[in-house]
């Protein structure tokens, strides 16, 4: 039986195929680089034969360094009735660069026959062929068997045949896909042992949520001798998802005691967990185990007085291990210990005894009462702390705005700003029209500052997203806006929140450009001939 | 091993432990009917001795009938050192009028000294004295066994001497309750099995969903022997929530085959999963198992190419037999096969010979160029198709709009709407504010509307999300709003793309109306009394 489990996150690739879930290459890329942080050991990236949006990650990815995970390109068995080493799909998995191919095939004999519409005989050799070419080209090669415990119900002879076929071609892998979900821990026990004594290739598991048993089904193989799981970050994929690796992997470690990432990486559990589900733009569920908001929080005035003379009365691990923390009542102590690291990013003296450290605190505490979030906004949190601890140059501030968006039917429509500010104690007032009202605020407060940092005309808003938060009634009707600002060599997070989209925006803004002037110099304004050149007459 | 399982459903008393969960004792009713209609065989209304809503919930259901479930009320055992007749606590469980009475004691020898600190002996008479008292009473008792797999697991003998306890008192269920959460589905069987071996009385599992285990253990005891299990609809509850008996019900049935509800009941199982969580203003997972909105969803176009020759190739159960349906999401994954399944599901004519469905294919591949993606927005496709092959009245029409966002230092921001439409011919003029553009925008086009269609003030914005797509040039800086609106009994979701967020705001907005207004009847326009009591003397 292994001791250790290795992690396959498909994140990327089945967990795109959630509802409402839609990565862009960029997203990919982020999220590849935390997951390879977590300790994951493979990352499937997509499906080079599938669409184009895949094919540029695996060329991005091609010369970054992964510390602890292997990058792997997922495809399908060779069409029927055809050559291996012609499969455009097969050859996609190839050039795709990544050094780890997976490949699914059929091992439901109804499947054979209904969805691919072969022979028996013709889909063992599409799997053997397949892994075979892969094998040929000095890939590793985990061999996906599809709805293999649906097959092995239906007829556990072919289902069988279909994995020692895999194995005679020189799979590394065989991982057994609960694909549609709908298999209880009691048969993926039972099964798993029976392929275990058919066997020698290591074997892993794909569970899917269908029943809610995706964590228990992927426990359950490994309780049984599967030595790789399959799954999401948060549980993300098609229907109910696939199997939540934020949940499997603390209770493979934890709880069953399997060696699977470090104690250093398991720390950082909630936060990958929380940083996915920002880029994703998903909303989190807070009771979401191990890694949600209220995953260790107590309301119950019981449980809560039990918890005050010891922790261990009502939470089931330390959430510490997995970087979490506990909340009584309406105390926000979530994101403390972000702040600590952050602070000792900065290097400020951060220590508890100090009141400065309280206050900022106190203010993060309620700000995230508000609806902040600081898990995907570090320029936003750098901001707050370097005030508190250092005080920053306050460059400009508002007076006032005004934003106008116009619709006639049949007519494009015009957004304009008025922006009032003080920029070094000289009150300017701009105006510009955009291509959306942030876009408006933006140019207009931009032009205001250009001409003391001429550089800001390099920064470009990258990314923006919205969430409404809906948890009650102290939020209810508020806004988050999360918002990417861009240069050329670097890219930071701001939020803002408010009822009003366009608030929240603003602050989002406001937080962007105070980030890019840290640190840079103001010159002379430019005088008139200049300020023409650059479109400041209307200022 | 019983071949029946009894539901207690604990979603009014543990449910509403969880975060944001807040009922009223109306809802507390409309709850209580709802699950009596569903088949559960009890339900816990609350705890009477700890607060008077519960009280007054008690009082309120004593003369109503419940066709199937028994009502309970919640209690712990009465205090140390001291009588049961005395125990007020106790005596509000008999006063309660409630058939059964339901009360946790001590299992664990820790917490018997760390949470109420009293002997080992002491919690033994406390268990003893309760429960005899309760069914002196003539009470149906349900002894809920708080802790019981730490504490055996810490020390069995005690553990199992508390529940020899109850048993000896006559308790007519012994309930083991997995309270942190944080067993496993192997230690739940062991357990149970040995439990078994020592009490004649009727097992029961209270399982808590901390490991994302909840449904799993709950499974796990009853195949090892458990005849009740406890839990909440939607997995309502402290922390991470109780064992989800929206899942554990349909896992029970159709696929362990046990006897729960019958197979009608069941057919209910969506809608009331959904009803409760209207009533408990909650957020429902879209992907939650068997009864979310995107249980039986597919999006990648292999899958949907399979699912029309069979639905069964990808799902696991036929979602009906839940009261669930199949829905084929379009995205960028798939190909025309999800629009081809989308119409079919609307009886239309979709032959891809026809000239119709030729124009609409190239229309929505336009759309998505554009940056549209229809899987998250069923009720824009829908219009779309709809327009397409059996053309839909035009109720209303832009003529213009104007929206104003203010904001100076220190002042809450004010934003304003202007709309000119045209409902059934004539031109109305409206305006309105709102927390922020969209709200504002929602309601001047609503003030313009509600005269023609007084019901669709019932109809709300349930969630709003933003994202900028940054993909291809040729979308650059172009937005993407999805909308989802809701009414007592549904909810849809519509889309709109723009290059600025009002605009798209504005077209998801427009859809979401069009499409509550489908097949509803237009009432003829209020007289200026009725306008003025509606607010619309201002159009």
């Amino acid at each position: 039986m292994p001791t250790s489990v290795k992690i396959f996150d498909t994140t990327l690739r089945d967990g795109t195929q959630g509802e409402g879930i839609s990565l862009s290459v960029e997203d990919k890329i982020k999220i590849a680089r935390k997951l390879d942080e977590l300790g994951v050991h493979y990352i499937e990236g997509g499906w080079p034969g599938s669409n184009s949006k895949d094919i540029e990650f695996f060329d991005r990815v091609r010369d970054m360094k992964f510390t602890n995970a292997k990058i792997t390109a997922f495809g399908s068995t060779r069409r029927k009735n055809s050559n291996a080493e012609d499969d455009i799909n097969l050859n996609r998995l190839v050039e795709s660069g990544a050094q780890v191919a997976t490949i699914f095939g059929k091992s439901w004999d109804f499947h054979v026959h209904t969805a691919i519409q072969t022979s028996l005989e013709e889909n063992l050799s599409m799997i053997y062929d397949s892994v075979r070419y892969l094998k040929s080209k000095g890939l590793e090669v985990i061999y996906d068997a599809e709805h293999f415990f649906d097959g092995y119900k239906n007829n556990a002879e072919y289902a069988l045949q279909t994995i020692q076929k895999a194995q005679d071609a020189g799979a590394d892998w065989i991982v057994l896909c609960d694909t549609n979900g709908g298999s209880l821990p009691s048969e993926i026990s039972a099964i798993v042992t029976a392929v275990k004594q058919h066997v020698t290739t290591a074997v892993g598991i794909h569970a899917h949520n269908d029943c809610e048993l995706g964590v228990a089904n992927s426990l359950a193989a490994v309780q049984a001798g599967a030595g790789q799981v399959q799954g999401t970050i948060n549980g993300y994929g098609e229907r109910c998802g696939n199997a939540n690796l934020s949940s499997i992997i603390p209770n493979l470690q934890l709880k069953l005691k399997y060696d699977v990432i470090s104690d250093e990486q398991l720390r950082s559990l909630t936060q990958v967990s929380r940083y996915i589900s920002e880029i994703a733009n998903t909303h989190m569920p807070v009771n979401q185990p191990y890694v949600g908001n209220a995953a260790f929080a107590h309301k119950g005035g019981i449980h809560v007085s039990a918890i005050l003379k010891d922790a261990s009365t009502y939470e089931h691990i330390i959430p510490e291990l997995v970087g979490n923390k506990q909340r009584v009542l309406v105390s926000e102590l979530a994101g403390q210990s972000n702040v600590l690291v952050k602070a000792q990013e900065l290097n400020l003296d951060f220590n508890n005894e100090h009141q400065k450290t309280k206050e900022i605190i106190e203010k993060i505490k309620d700000l995230e009462h508000q609806g902040y979030q600081f898990e995907g906004a570090d320029a936003s949190l750098e901001l707050l702390l370097r005030e508190a601890f250092e005080g920053l140059e306050e460059i400009f501030t508002l007076e006032s705005f005004k934003m106008l968006v116009e619709k006639t039917a049949n007519h494009a429509v015009v957004s304009e700003a008025i922006v009032k500010v003080k920029v070094h104690g000289e009150t300017i007032y701009t105006a510009a029209e955009g291509n959306g009202p942030v876009n408006a605020l933006d140019n207009a407060l931009r032009k205001a500052l250009v001409q003391y940092y001429p550089d800001i005309q390099q920064i470009h808003l990258s990314d923006y997203k919205v969430r409404v938060l809906d948890e009650k009634d102290a939020t209810a009707g508020k806004v988050r806006v999360l918002m990417e600002t861009t240069d050329f060599n670097n890219s930071w997070n701001t939020l803002g929140v408010s009822s009003n989209i366009i608030e929240a925006s603003w602050y989002a803004l406001v937080d962007s450009l105070r980030y890019a002037l840290l640190g840079r110099t103001r010159v002379e304004p430019a005088n008139k001939e200049q300020q023409e050149r650059l479109g400041l007459v209307n200022h």
